[in-house]
């Protein structure tokens, strides 16, 4: 095989930096990288640019060009800001992009990249769970290949080979239970951030460990698998799994279950989706059994982590119910954070932004997608307002 | 699909009564019975012919069959007897065969089966661990497709999806560990047929719970892994796993490992087996993770379950050595069972056998195994009468 194209949106990120670190593994000299994309991380965006030899570095802030033409001075790389730069990069032909861009920032450059018919290893939630269905009937048109990147999903592509062909009878993602995994009600009503953003198992920041600690991150997760796999929503079960070995599970109607462990490192699922549908040899850790000697399962409580029963009746609404409750998630999430409510207000203030929005009709285009993630910031604000009153 | 041909050698024990249980559930009307065959038990096999609606009913044993044809009376299955015509009836035309025949006497029907390029699904063990080679030898040649049966093969084979294309870093077989998992060596010396029988999750017979107890079955399970997949014997691991439920695990070079899980219920294997590359339906138990509750391991300890380097060292030495090994097993354990020798001096007896017959060639033909297993049953015999002085 020749060179690859390799493109990596949102490259200063952790996913980015577990990207570069994966392709510098497997060797640079296998890629020629055409983009590079970041926030307003300058510094570390036009390192990585350098370093990887980019042709073009991609600032999402248009007021913050000139600092990165000057940090890319004498590189070769270009150097362009803003959305619609974002876009023309994104949809530079490539053979295989990261699209790791976090939030809905991602939804226009990955559709650029689907549209050129670019293999996309998908990091950025939003694309499934707010754009589920117009990203996969652009994947489709385009021919272009997806391979999820969430720990989860990748696994479960593993198990399926990215085959649709064998129908699955139970679809099972697993979650560590977060630090609040055996609180009562009462001792989660008083919980704070601090408490947390203290994730047993994964270092992460404190908007994710937060969503691990309400499973919130468990309920975007389902929605994402009811895209990817062919499966109906009653088919997709979260086992609460305080190791975090094994990343997910596939059940079949002969009663085998097929399960993906690994090390908690993101560069299992990256290397994968960049070795796909070979393998590559990474310098990951390997599972020793013997020494973690157990591994634990319980049913989550849906009382205490009532998130799981909003992505239900999101994936049961269908349209732009899984975009509200993101929406609206986000803006609980900055609440809390905020101080303004407490632990446990996060999913009813979800769930009641969803209620209200249940007349709006299913997205056309992504500029319906945003509106719907206005009008649920909107109103989840409304809501903040309430709940902290 | 068309009805497919499907014969099953070995009918009458309890892999065949699984088999016909799993083509039962599948319904009758989707197949064409050819053989079956059986070894004493006349009644039973005569029934299952009958039920089955096969072409032809043959017993091992040509003493039996006038009782065999008088069994069948009316039925309008052919009756037959004897090694060469169970060989006859194992070559006639068939899409898929079930080798459950226990022991040597499977090796020339089963190979039969191959040349004629039938889809061979396989329980025996005596094709893999005592004539691997001459076996996949026939089987490339024809063309025919190997389906392992043995839950751990079975779940291996599930996980590779068939395919030799991504190179495998680790091959992991789980064992209970048996009823004396947790004795020590002082103890193990001392226990009776009656303790090794006790297994906690199989029921079994009297010889493969002493093989479970001893890991001699494991050993063989080894040198079966070997043979299947394409793996060096020091990418063998065994796992000691307590709840049987974890059948196996394929470790990659990007640090993903992937398990089968299932009930311990042969008819899994069984039918994934015959559904493949499909799956069906079956009225098996589906695993409930909460209600098990947590998966154990632990490695197993060479000094009490020395089986495990037995199996090393005859996949080192090649050729006959498996073969060899296998037989010696046979010899040491019916001698526990008869109370000549205690169940810690079986191992060192093999291990001897396995020492004196170092120098025999590799087997060019089926006459070669068998000499190399009669070799090895001679000198067993005499290692028994040291033994047991």
């Amino acid at each position: 095989m020749g060179r690859r194209r390799i493109s990596i949106l949102g490259v200063t990120g952790s996913i980015g930096a577990s990207t570069v670190s994966v392709i510098e593994a497997r060797g640079l000299d296998r890629f020629d990288v055409v983009a590079v994309s970041g926030n307003s991380n300058i510094a570390s965006l036009a390192e990585r640019a350098r370093r990887l030899g980019a042709e073009v570095a991609v600032t999402a802030d248009p007021a913050r060009l000139a600092e990165l033409r000057a940090a890319l001075t004498g590189s070769g790389v270009e150097a362009t800001a803003g959305p619609a730069a974002l876009i023309e990069a994104a949809g530079r032909p490539a053979d295989w992009m990261m699209s790791a861009i976090v939030g809905a920032a991602g939804l226009a450059p990955t559709l650029a990249a689907a549209r050129a018919g670019t293999t996309v290893a998908l990091a950025n939630k939003e694309c499934l769970v707010a754009a589920g269905d117009l990203f996969l009937a652009e994947m489709a048109r385009s021919g272009a290949q997806l391979l999820p990147v969430d720990s989860e999903h990748n696994a479960l592509f593993q198990l399926t080979h990215g085959t649709r062909a064998v129908p699955i009878e139970r679809l099972i993602l697993t979650a560590s239970g977060g630090p609040f995994r055996n609180f009562t009600r009462a001792e989660m009503a008083r919980v704070t951030v601090a408490q947390a953003v203290a994730h047993p198992n994964w270092s992460m920041g404190t908007r994710i460990s937060i969503d691990s600690a309400t499973m919130f991150n468990k309920a975007l997760e389902m929605i994402e698998a009811w895209h990817l796999f062919p499966i109906a929503p009653e088919q997709i079960e979260v086992l609460v799994h305080p190791q975090s070995i094994v990343h997910a599970m596939i059940g079949y109607s002969d009663g085998s279950i097929l399960a993906h462990l690994g090390p908690p490192d993101m560069r299992v699922a990256i290397g994968h989706a960049l070795a796909w549908p070979q393998r590559c040899e990474l310098p990951v850790d390997r599972l020793d059994f013997a020494r973690l000697s157990r591994l634990e399962f319980q049913a989550p409580d849906p009382e205490r982590f009532p998130a799981l029963d909003l992505a239900r009746a999101a994936m049961a609404r269908g349209g732009v119910a899984p975009c509200v409750m993101n929406a609206a998630r986000e803006v609980a999430l900055d609440a809390f954070i905020g101080g303004d409510v407490g632990f446990l207000d996060m999913a009813p203030l979800v769930g009641e932004a969803m209620a209200r929005l249940d007349g709006l009709p299913a997205a056309r285009d992504l500029d319906d997608i945003y509106m719907a993630d206005a009008q649920a910031r909107r109103v989840g604000r409304e809501l903040v307002k309430r709940y902290a009153a």
